[in-house]
């Protein structure tokens, strides 16, 4: 067959072989490559996407778009959330899941637990725009195992918890369950809200809904995929789940976006209604 | 370096080599591939994504995924609206956008103009789907060239013009600037409307700013890009920008949305405000 090829040496190409789609950004260098205890890790420079940071081949961070995703997994529960005060980011190695949390001023404490610390230390290197919170004197930077984590975790405690992982594969794996979810429910307070990034609302329909039946099980008084866009994500589109002990979803803090003393690219208060809503295809898929 | 490479003759890549990205479907078969008067015309089946279309090379749909553009290419414009009769689409030749149009009733007669008769033919073959709206008796196929049938058409006579055309490389270069929308503002009655496909959020903002500088340049009271998820499109995000003679699209017809007597499998009332809420990256880039 007659197909386009991508010039050898000059792409990085993500594969996506459960969806038959692969998604290319052209790269100028690598600038890294090495085996860390837990995963591959690489960065290279692209064309137009800035520099690239994978794991285990897969494309977690670009400088050009990752402002979609970091804004979409923290601004939405923090603006539901009445007054969160204490937070906690599970993954987010990158640091800029941190930098979008501590923008909040009610926050008075923000803990990352990093499994890979690897990963902080070159995203420190290649995304410092992400990094400019760090030292924060609210922000605590932890390298540890997310789950150990939470086990140990004192009850009732924390307002939100954002579940910034990779997919449900390799290090992730273990955070994407019923098991977890509730390990996690006992640690928020009551009305606390659980983010977890929960992939394309096109290719990935049935993990969306089993992690919102394993968040049900786990407790939770409701769950709500969001949808937003993510470009070096499968599909382009991308989602993450809320869910809330003991209170709903389906009112947020309007006022307070709108006035609020810090920038965002894309988060708005419309922007915040519009990707709570369910496309009809999603929420028949959710009802099934 | 050492990248992954995609297996030969498995995949149908399109390069967007001023992005530097790609995005590949890996495919079965090559279902037709032929040279029209006017482009080079493909049809693929693929793996996951049903069939795909590619006019010159570039993906223009697929089975899986093109509800999200046609169904947004066609109901907001529809539904901001008050009593649309007459509707005009430039292009469109897979018909998918006349099916969405036609769903409303109070659409009395719809004429699509598309230059490659073609492209209609071979949609009809494999993506039947999209054309069961086609011997509607509201229905006009018209294969010319919509340049020209803008200027012989006349004054004050339509109600909603909707370019669905493909890039503004090739046959569809001509609709992408202010002489073309200023015969479409003459031709759009009072509080009639104007809908041009204008690519990428992400990736193509000087083409969005220069889209609404040509509609604002044409007459239009306002202009207005919306953006929505289309996964097989350069960065899986796209838009479109909406114009309209002598009223604004702050409103639509909440109501008449929700009490709809059709399915949509994406647009809702919800769907169209958070379509309508413009990034501040975006904002910012119009401004300036």
């Amino acid at each position: 067959m007659n197909m386009t090829k991508l010039p050898e040496n000059q792409w990085l190409t993500e594969i996506h072989p459960g969806q038959g789609s692969a998604f290319s950004l052209q790269i100028t260098d690598k600038l890294l490559e090495e085996q860390t205890p837990y995963q591959k890790l690489a960065v290279y420079h692209s064309t137009h996407f800035g520099n690239v940071l994978t794991l285990d081949g897969l494309m977690q961070v670009t400088t050009l778009d990752n402002f979609l995703y970091h804004e979409m997994m923290s601004h939405p529960a923090l603006f539901v959330h009445e007054h969160p005060q204490r937070v906690v980011i599970i993954g987010g190695g990158d640091c800029g899941t941190l930098k979008e949390v501590l923008k909040h001023k009610s926050v008075k404490h923000a803990t990352q637990v990093e499994i890979d610390e690897r990963v902080t230390q070159v995203s420190l290197q290649y995304f410092p725009e992400l990094a400019t919170s760090n030292h924060d004197p609210r922000a605590e930077l932890k390298f540890d195992d997310g789950i150990k984590w939470m086990d140990e975790a004192d009850d009732n405690s924390v307002d939100v918890i954002i579940i910034d992982s990779s997919d449900p594969i390799g290090p992730g794996e273990g955070l994407f369950n019923a098991k977890f979810y509730r390990s996690c429910h006992r640690v928020l307070r009551d009305g606390g809200i659980l983010v977890q990034q929960s992939e394309s609302p096109l290719l990935h329909q049935p993990l969306i809904k089993s992690i919102c039946d394993a968040m049900d099980e786990a407790g939770f008084s409701v769950v709500q995929p969001i949808c937003f866009p993510q470009p070096c994500y499968p599909s382009g589109w991308w989602s993450c789940t809320l869910a809330r002990k003991g209170k709903d979803l389906k009112h947020f803090r309007e006022h307070d976006v709108e006035k609020r003393d810090f920038d965002t690219r894309y988060y708005t208060a419309d922007i915040h209604r519009g990707a709570f809503a369910l496309p009809p295809f999603l929420a028949e898929f959710l009802r099934t």
